[in-house]
């Protein structure tokens, strides 16, 4: 855990240069527009550890396989997400000397994101080895308002020198994944020219052909006079640059601009893609950086007024969870429904892929609150056009007669992990799919989603579960064998609680989603049956005899649902005994300690229970809590969270409090010692939800939104909006009151704990007593 | 399962050439001397499918390790089994047309593996795209009379034409693993020249930095006068080779020699490596191809006379053991304490390494019997010498206090292996290498093994059990979690039985040797606990507490041990009902399919039993055979053996010889559709055992050998020898008879069935009945 990021409320601000921090800092000053992003990388040359990184939604390229061991039923490649070619570069010599913070004297180093406007400002001084000292600011973001385009302004000042400057603005597109299975490159050259101010560079991924074009103009000022600027002299492949000499007296300002569009072929055809670009340029250039920049703020501030939470009283989680909404906004904006949301989004490599079931089951609920239905739904699309992919997956691995399982990584719908018990056995994300139908339809009410995708994919997954399951004449049930659950800290298992719970759940719910379709599109359902070859009375009991016949394990003495068959065979040691110099333990310990120990990276038992809380009471959900709590090491950041919502509704504020701290602030403090691989954007909707549904207890029930409010002690109020069902609420809640505007002319029926209240267009406060 | 190989008693004969089965043919008829090896590649160019292969032993290169993902604690390289130069070259062009199998009219191919003379030959027509037809005859061997020297004799004749022939004699260097983790080259060149008729090539590995010299004179003759020879046009690196043009007149005879020498910085200081090449070649040469030629046969017959098994009435058993029996002795023959015996030997990269625990569990019961007592004994003192690496991988998993563990694969001592699954859990290898030092003493009487070597071993071994268990609360018992059994068709399960038996063996085992040691030698006893830090007291509790506490999985309505924890919970279905387009599963099924499946690779449970025969009584081994053996899928060159040996005990004859055959035939047959990569070295002391231990019943038990035996009805008699204890003895079998002779001075008392004899020098001839 580190602690270096300044706390305010609307800016992340390190100050002092730590290279041993730059790659952290890199990271979370990450900044992008849902097309295309970047790692906060220096403009200027940097030898020091850095990991560079550029990248562009939706372009991806298939790594062919690396294994120890080939296992039948491994995938042939990786679908990697790409490191895309650097428009940033500044090469910037005085009197032939590199400007180079690893080997400079650096002093008032300063880097800032500022979250309210959505850009990126960087400023330090700069001792050369030769003494000359040069302050420099620099400005960049990717545009929201236009999302092709991004931009830079760099400044300098030659502080106690004059001289010979030397700037080569380029393009470098000759780069690599640092994860590079076979450490090759992934990009070949379509193009490169220079037209007047403007450097193209046009890449064709391998294997894919996807290709984007890199345009850029530079320019540069010198005391506000713009400079020539003429093609450089380094002449090589992937690479385009200009190149401008000047000569700089003390104290004189230089200014340099970029502006940059980022096209692909996802959206233009190859053979307009630089035309595209030219007009793309040329549209953001004649407005210039500083109107670029304005419509950047503007664009953010509406962003803001949707999504934005506003804490009072704590600058450190007003911080945090503004910048794990920002961080959201910037991977994904649901235009695209082509794109899904990458564990990493434009922050990292690691991981590869853009879906995962985090988009399902923690940044479904994000969206279907914060944006137009639209994007929620595009995001289940993006899975229904999957299917064939899910169904063939699931033929690879033995699997018949329509039954889907789909990938746990992927960017087409083809499944590319390639661990054995994570790809072939972690099947538990085939239920978070269903579980994403079954939980955008309750908030959006939305049922004929099933008969236009939803029930078709159901179908596919109840299929799957039925042949996944086998009858025990030992326990006299269906069991699941050799699965893993969300806590990866154990492989291989039998009768993984959480598995079997959503397995049986899915197999009710799609007949019950069978049977209303049935009713409410009799016609749609015999397309579908007729088309997914159902054979309905003797699948369907197959189902529910499967559903009712499942085995649980449980443990008597503890009165808690077990985690797994054998669980109790296990040293049973707590989390707090455990000395802080073995943490994080997947870097302490070896794979197969952790294995057998009892520790647990995210507590699936509690993720099952937090799916299908109204299934158990709360004593049950508090000896289970309990139970697993002290048994979790948060080694996923998708952890924090559910305890979080979980604690709250167990009424143990201080800690859903510590939980909420833990996941919004996972990245900004480092708590796992992986932040410089790149944030972890899809657990970023966990610490929006540990706040409505912890903190507001917000839950959709029968149809209408209900709220279990508290405020944690540390805390004044805390406000949101809300989407919900055509209206647009502000939900803003203290010690003993929530208040609601309804933004919208229709009223609607709000529950406060118990009691129902009509809310009309305008604000309304309800007064609450904390209910303890 | 293929059946191409003719059977015959003493020769491997292919006739015909099919380019399907060529990597086959590669591996079956493989030749080697212990020192070098290679498969049956042909000398002559060939573009078709091919695996080139040659090797010498104990020359390895640390590839750098290849994972997907990686996990703590895997091992940074994997050792590999390295293909070196190949020397036997030729390249032959008639009128400038290049003779290759693959593009010409094949007639007449043979390809015999004469096992009593120790040689390779091959003879065809080939005819050209031109219609130019030629004959050929070659024959070469690895020498184990001379292990530095290799010879090859390659004849041919222009059956219909006259013309040039050109003639490149050559070794190549530049040669890859086809198992390269990153298509990297494993060798570098140090030298190479040209001294007279003799060809020199020394590379280098990277890394290892182990030098190996290949030296080659070339001789050439037509009609049996030597032709002239001149260094090759072609110049590059790691290859050196020597020209001869002749102008043939059809039915010319054109006689090619090559005579090599192979030798290793293992054995020489690398300034003296090519001055040891050039004796080596000089004293070769001057004995020439026929005389080394001779000399391997009779070497061949003096080993022979040791091991050979021989079978009246059956051919295929005949040829089946005795092609075990040479590919054993090609590939190790105990001279050097450093070398081990991998699991294909010379014959094939596949899985790398040297060691595995097959030599401890079915290779020293093989040279236990066949050759003299040191032989075993170096094969454990290889794991003596490697106990500190053992003690350094147990620590890197988290073992503290001297606990060993030994590598799953290794060349040095370090573990190589890099799946979790097999690394981290696969720790019955630490049994079975214990096991091997109990058998040793158990078959040599040597005791004073224990304090010279052995105790330190086992209280290493000891400590790591110790600290791998854990107490469950539940089961009131110790368990060992997160293993994989010998039968790898589970992975990371809880408590396999095989395990938990041999670990608990092993704590009683080590207690019983320390006593012993420190009754006979006290002076030893006292520097080992000194040495070790052994807390006698409490160590010693601690493992007498686990051994009589161990849980072991127990099935009460089959009656059987069970092989883990939930193996009753799986479907369980028999091998019997599996259909053949679905085997081998291995490569049928997808990964997770196998793993959750009943089926099993080879019966660990009957392993276990077959160790500790003595602790079970026939109807428990009854039971636990037929249930097990109904499951058993037998796609580990290993399981066959066990099965034959138990079915033999429990007098079910049809099984055992069935088995017998398919341990025996593994490769022949190609029963796994796996021989092209390599023969199954290891396995095929398996075989031995099915007849020594199977169906002859030797034991040795009170420091007195026993037989048990019956003769296949298919089989008229069988004999073999045995060294036991200073003597060596005949044994003939035959349906009513066992007769022993004893070539040795001092008599021995022998049991058969449960009779006692005295056996004085001499033959003498026991009538027994048959035993149903």
């Amino acid at each position: 855990m580190k602690n270096y990021i300044q706390a305010t409320e609307w800016n992340i601000i390190e100050e002092g240069f730590d290279p041993h921090l730059n790659k952290i800092s890199e990271s979370i000053f990450s900044i992008g527009n849902g097309r295309m992003g970047q790692r906060a990388n220096f403009e200027e040359s940097y030898s020091g550890e850095s990991l560079q990184g550029n990248y562009v939604a939706g372009v991806y390229y298939p790594d062919k396989t690396r294994v120890g061991w080939w296992k039948n039923g491994y995938p042939e490649y990786f679908a990697k997400v790409l490191n895309a070619a650097n428009w940033i570069g500044l090469e910037l010599k005085f009197d032939g000397e590199l400007l180079d913070l690893n080997t400079c004297k650096v002093s008032d180093f300063k880097r800032v994101l500022n979250m309210k406007e959505g850009y990126l400002e960087r400023s330090f001084t700069a001792e050369l080895l030769s003494g000359k000292k040069v302050s420099v600011v620099s400005k960049r973001f990717c545009s929201i308002a236009d999302d092709e385009i991004a931009a830079l302004h760099y400044s300098l000042v030659p502080l106690n020198f004059s001289g010979k400057l030397e700037i080569c603005s380029f393009t470098d597109g000759d780069v690599k994944n640092q994860d590079s299975n076979y450490d090759e490159k992934f990009w070949e050259e379509v193009a490169r020219s220079q037209q007047g101010p403007v450097s193209y560079l046009t890449l064709r991924t391998k294997k894919t052909a996807f290709e984007v074009c890199t345009a850029v103009q530079s320019s540069v000022f010198k005391n506000d006079k713009a400079q020539n600027l003429q093609g450089a002299a380094e002449i090589r492949d992937k690479y385009v640059a200009q190149l401008a000499v000047l000569e700089l007296v003390q104290n004189d300002r230089v200014d340099i601009y970029k502006i940059a569009a980022n096209l692909s072929s996802m959206n233009y055809a190859t053979t307009e893609l630089q035309q595209a670009a030219q007009q793309a340029i040329a549209r953001a250039c004649a407005k210039g950086f500083e109107v670029l920049l304005q419509q950047q703020q503007q664009a953010w501030e509406n962003k803001w007024k949707e999504s934005d939470i506003l804490i009072e009283g704590d600058v450190a989680a007003q911080q945090a969870i503004r910048f794990n909404i920002f961080q959201l906004n910037q991977t994904y904006t649901g235009k695209d429904a082509r794109l899904n949301i990458g564990p990493k989004g434009f922050t990292g490599e690691k991981y590869g892929g853009s879906t995962y079931w985090d988009t399902e089951a923690y940044c479904i609920p994000f969206y279907l609150s914060t944006a137009p239905a639209e994007v929620a739904k595009n995001l289940l699309v993006y899975r229904y056009k999957q299917l064939d992919k899910a169904i063939e997956n699931a033929q690879k691995l033995g699997f018949k007669n329509g039954a889907a399982l789909y990938p746990m990584v992927t960017m087409n719908g083809e499944e590319c992990h390639n661990e054995w018990e994570i790809t072939f056995e972690e099947i538990h994300r085939n239920g978070a799919i269903a579980f994403a139908i079954f939980n955008y339809i309750r908030y959006t009410g939305d049922e004929s989603y099933l008969q236009q995708y939803g029930l078709e994919v159901l179908i596919g997954i109840a299929r799957f579960w039925k042949q996944r399951v086998n009858w025990s004449a030992d326990k006299n049930k269906y069991v699941m064998l050799g699965v893993t659950g969300p806590n990866e800290y154990e492989n291989n298992i039998n009768n993984n609680w959480y598995t079997n719970t959503l397995a049986a759940w899915c197999l009710n719910y799609t007949i019950e989603a069978a049977d209303l379709v049935k009713t409410l599109a009799p016609q749609e359902y015999a397309r579908i049956t007729e088309k997914t070859k159902l054979d309905t009375a003797k699948e369907f009991e197959d189902w529910k005899n499967i559903a009712s016949q499942m085995y649980y394990p449980y443990d008597e003495q503890e009165g808690v649902f077990l985690q797994q068959d054998g669980y109790m065979d296990k040293e049973q040691v707590l989390v707090k005994d455990l000395p802080a110099s073995e943490r994080p333990l997947n870097q302490k310990w070896s794979w197969d300690r952790i294995l057998r120990s009892c520790f647990i990276k995210q507590a699936d038992v509690l993720q099952g229970m937090y799916f299908f809380e109204d299934d158990y009471d709360l004593e049950t959900l508090r000896r289970n809590f309990n139970f697993y709590e002290s048994r979790t090491v948060h080694e996923s950041s998708l952890s924090p969270c559910v305890h979080s919502i979980l604690a709250a509704k167990l009424s143990d504020e201080q800690k859903a409090y510590e939980f909420y701290l833990r996941t919004a602030r996972l990245d900004l403090d480092d708590y796992n010692n992986d932040t410089e691989d790149g944030l972890h954007i899809t657990s970023m909707a966990g610490t929006w939800m540990s706040i409505v549904e912890g903190f507001a207890g917000m839950r959709v029930r029968n149809g209408k939104l209900k709220f279990s409010p508290f405020v944690p002690k540390q805390w004044k109020s805390f406000s949101f909006n809300l989407n919900f069902r055509g209206t647009t609420l502000r939900v803003k809640i203290t010690a003993t009151e929530i208040s609601i505007t309804n933004h919208s002319a229709q009223a609607l029926e709000i529950q406060v704990f118990d009691r129902y209240y009509e809310v009309a267009q305008g604000e309304q406060s309800i007064t609450y007593q904390l209910c303890v």
